[in-house]
């Protein structure tokens, strides 16, 4: 085992860890682990080891990126293994590139471990393929948030990657949605463009079908977990509640 | 347990299949299987079942995906429990799509598992984020290649989708990678646009570091395993095998 193992934990579900995650957590004497769905059923893999929770969620206070950055670095030095456990896959959205530099500027031996994205988790949910053969050859997965401090480039970059690729899927995105929608339908996309939102991907919690065009009019409930956006027309067979009676009937 | 359980095995090292995956293999009676890296390895969570290869590799023959899908349904209304074993994750270049209709068409119970796709095991192996928090923010996984049957679209879609976002995984791309490399450049992506090759994502083969420029000049060496291109500036810190010395040591 590597000194820091930065392990993607998968959407948030136990079960959907792999086994090496699992194994490797056995090992661990610290976890510094993100604000994960299921922290307690996750334990059972290192009940003796240290869990120290350094997750972000949007709108909340939460340890900089620094912090975590130092912490893991701090705990290795000190010749304890260390599993830095993140949500979903490590090399998508998860911060990996900060912290594996850390290690490397610390001369630590680090080691990478993949998980099951929430794109992939979200469109298992859906019973829906994210490329159809002949159809939908491309999938970008992208994030229309700006991170603190970030700016917006004045082109809106992610708008012709979303534009660009058959099936878009938005992490992050459930906050302004309805924006995130109208500025999809002004760009370009067909405002009739099927639209799956999953809310705990791998979990549970909404899973509904309906279009860019009836988010952008009446936006989302307010939901307490992560939400994606899944768009294209491979989505259009999507095993979900369809929007209309059952969207109104959320109020939004 | 669902009649038919379509699972992503995960790239091929069945410790990088799910804890789900693998409790599900377990009550199996059939297991019909992509061509993957480590079969045996993977059968231990199901010794007692029927193992039947079912897999496509490029270039050679393999079962049509119409006999796949009757195979499935065949089995699950003799009453077995079926498992169909894909590569990587199910819904993204995984023909999800066809088994998921034939299925439905038969009324079979369905439920689908989510894995670790290729692109986020190579990822892993590289010890690289395919997103940069303010630099690359959208990823796009796509395939140049073609099935059989089918037609290039005349504005080279794929391309567009590889320009307009931040990091591209290209799939299937091993075979005419000089070809889709000097595609690249001409459409306009940076011929010094860090790219790394990946043989045998989450297992054992070439890990190489070089350029768009490099690969549309040189062509690629003849690799046995599956082949993943990872290109863009957040591949520029990947720890692999530099090209130089060691590419042309390959006499490619």
């Amino acid at each position: 085992m590597a000194t820091v193992s930065l392990i993607g934990a998968g959407p948030g579900d136990p079960e959907l860890m792999t086994r090496k995650a699992w194994r490797i957590l056995g090992e661990a004497d610290v976890v510094l682990h993100d604000a994960l769905l299921d922290v307690e059923g996750m334990k059972e893999a290192a009940p003796r080891a240290r869990w120290i929770a350094v997750g972000k969620r949007a709108g909340r206070p939460a340890p900089e990126q620094a912090f975590i950055c130092k912490t893991l670095v701090a705990y290795a030095r000190r010749g304890l293994r260390v599993v830095r456990l993140k949500g979903g896959d490590p090399s998508i959205f998860g911060r990996l590139g900060e912290e594996l530099e850390a290690c490397r500027e610390a001369g630590l031996d680090v080691d990478v471990v993949p998980g099951v994205t929430s794109a992939c988790a979200a469109a298992a949910d859906l019973q829906a393929s994210l490329t159809l053969r002949g159809w939908a050859r491309s999938v970008v997965f992208l994030t229309p948030r700006l991170g603190k401090g970030e700016e917006e480039p004045s082109d809106d970059h992610w708008l012709k990657a979303a534009l660009a690729a058959d099936t878009a899927v938005l992490y992050m995105a459930g906050r302004r949605a309805d924006q995130v929608c109208r500025k999809l339908i002004e760009a370009g996309r067909h405002a009739l463009t099927p639209l799956c939102v999953v809310e705990n991907a791998g979990g549970s919690g909404l899973r509904l079908q309906t279009t860019l065009m009836e988010v952008a009019r009446h936006g989302l409930p307010a939901l307490e977990g992560p939400v994606s956006l899944l768009l294209g027309d491979a989505l259009s067979r999507a095993k979900a509640a369809q929007s209309g009676e059952q969207f109104r009937a959320l109020e939004c």
